[in-house]
């Protein structure tokens, strides 16, 4: 009997939970690319890692790993900033701009789609949001009568985004900086999935230079497969630094020498293979397969921004004539894991993404291909069912 | 020149974070005892840890970590336990605590003194706190009064508590559960320093087999020197679970299997050294160094309850003449870290524990000695400058 993944929460990540359980799990965004391939000699040095983090301070590993991550992108912005702290995950850094726009009564825009835990967690801390459709962020004007309308104090967005992979490019970034200076408003800025940008974007150089106040955060856990051992870097601008720093000792003394130690030699050891472009040529492999095994069925790939090389894919699940949440139900029975569009539409799920599926990319090297044939197989077998279907019974006749 | 600690937050992380960079860091209470002497057949195995934690699913990590921390333990009631989840650090679990208790309204009895993040962290998810006095723990009828004189839906225990050592012992622990059960209250515990225990307590067998509902959360980071790589088994009652779950999974898709198996490998060892009477043993031999070393000067040790042989020492510094937060700075000049008492009165820090300091005993082995005469070279100056300041100046006589 195959189970059934639950939706009594109506979120994505109990959907990733069901995942973890499943044979082919095309759910989760987490990397769990193969370490063992691609990081061996990382792994043959942990003895030598853990002597190294034991012996060095937790404020001196902190800053060599910002400056680490700083090389690895090549943010110089982020190399000088010096306002930072280091949280266990993305989400744990999200939770801290929540709980300071709630110390602050600040009303934040949300750009929608995105992953549906940012909301879930601004509004857990009971944060006024309001959604900033993807189609504001491509037109300042349309941003600016959005921020105005909405009394926005904060705008807060994803880039590259999950799962439109939509860009904020290093132009367009100088315009919505300025907009946001002009209007006295924060910027917060997602940017777990840094390493799919195609051209360089250091956010950190332009806020410093324009003065704007921000938050920006990273993550590690999307890009090195370090078994959910995760850092996330969050930085702020000096003015708002106080209360930030107040509420992030509320809960963390430090981080963790040893992870960030073990993700700094994942970063340093990616530098020797290339830096981010060997992550990209996996990834463009991976990518190359989806669009192989998936030609010709009942799904379509949404060709993402060129800008972006993002490791999930959106797929347009039209021409099954099922709703994501159905296809996702239909899948399980062949253990199969996606996640359902509708939940990134943090705002309007009743209406909105019921057309698309998310699938993620950084799967096992040994399994992925398994996986994406899996569903290939599922989608053939629903065709077939779906032609009798429409055929009339000739009996019947 | 010598820096001076911060106050400016007045909270006891902050004093922490001086302590990372003091030279003689008695501050924080997290284990830092050197994993060379007492844990190095782990580190030899750390490749070998990775790979199976790489070949392990996450909920079978996640119910082979929980099976091997009530072994340890000696935890039955833990070990049938079914809902839990595991967060990265206590905080993050007593945070998760905040957001349920906000969510359901939930008035909430704290024990006072305790660590001040843990009301820090419920206030700051607005939850309406009361103070429960350690002497009401003692004394089921006073706490029964001021459970219904509060009104309080739930009551949040720490055990043994930390910094007093103060601790709930079996028999008491039962008279606790029937009183909430009698007052359908729910019961909330931080055990974080359950290894300080020197009688046997298992609350989740009590608590399953009274029918109580319940939070209780766990820490490994007090005792395994893991360099902050950390892992908080949260465990609650069936009733209560679907709304603590969803919670949980808007921050955490799932915990670290590295995390998780690296302390695993840490718990087994320390079982294979003579189990928790061989931390016991390192942590008598620091306390006596303590009393040694303190004998004779202006501050000397508070005993704690004989049920418990805490990590952490509080000191009375009455005769010092000085307020913990004057003898703190004082302390600083010789780059000595230690924590003032005010702060753990998180409801009455302006007039409680003034007289009170807390030091930590968990130090790597080789510093620990050196830190130790430090603090008695500073009391002795300090004994030096009072006894000159209170004679008479010959020249004016």
């Amino acid at each position: 009997m195959k189970r059934s993944p639950d939706h009594k929460n109506k979120n994505l990540t109990e959907l990733e939970v069901f995942g973890l359980s499943a044979q082919y799990n095309l759910a989760d965004g987490h990397s769990y690319i193969s370490a063992k391939t691609h990081y061996q000699p990382v792994l043959s040095a942990l003895p030598e890692l853990w002597n190294h983090a034991a012996e060095t301070t937790v404020p001196q590993m902190e800053k060599e790993f910002k400056d680490t991550f700083a090389e690895y992108f090549g943010l110089d912005g982020l190399r000088q900033h010096e306002c930072f702290s280091i949280c266990p995950t993305a989400s744990n850094s999200i939770d801290i701009v929540g709980a300071w726009a709630r110390a602050m009564k600040y009303r934040v825009g949300l750009v929608e789609p995105t992953f549906d835990n940012l909301a879930q967690l601004l509004r857990r801390r009971e944060v006024e949001l309001e959604p900033i459709p993807e189609s504001s962020i491509n037109d300042t004007q349309a941003l600016k009568t959005l921020i105005q309308e909405k009394q926005l104090n904060a705008v807060f967005l994803v880039n590259p985004n999950n799962p439109t992979g939509l860009v904020i490019n290093q132009s367009l970034m100088t315009e919505i900086i300025d907009l946001c200076k002009q209007l006295d408003v924060v910027l917060i800025l997602d940017t777990s999935f840094r390493f799919c940008h195609r051209t360089h974007v250091d956010e950190y150089a332009l806020l410093t230079e324009k003065e704007l106040s921000f938050i920006i955060l990273e993550d590690s856990g999307k890009q090195w497969p370090t078994l959910d051992t995760k850092a996330s870097l969050l930085s702020y601008s000096a003015d708002i630094a106080p209360l930030i720093r107040n509420i992030y000792e509320e809960i963390y003394l430090c981080s963790s020498n040893l992870s960030l130690k073990l993700i700094s030699a994942f970063i340093e050891h990616t530098i020797s293979l290339g830096g981010v472009s060997y992550i990209h040529a996996l990834v463009m492999k991976n990518a190359q397969t989806v669009r192989e095994q998936l030609a010709n069925t009942l799904v379509s790939v949404e060709e993402v921004d060129p800008d972006s090389t993002m490791t999930i894919m959106w797929l347009n699940i039209e021409k099954t004539g099922m709703t994501d949440l159905e296809l996702i139900d239909y899948l399980a029975q062949y253990d199969v894991a996606a996640l359902p569009g509708r939940y990134f539409y943090w705002n309007s799920h009743h209406v909105a993404g019921h057309d698309r599926l998310r699938i993620a990319l950084m799967k096992p090297d040994e399994q992925f291909a398994f996986s994406i044939s899996r569903l290939r197989h599922a989608l053939e077998v629903l065709e077939v069912e779906l032609g009798e279907a429409r055929t009339p019974c000739l009996e019947g006749a």
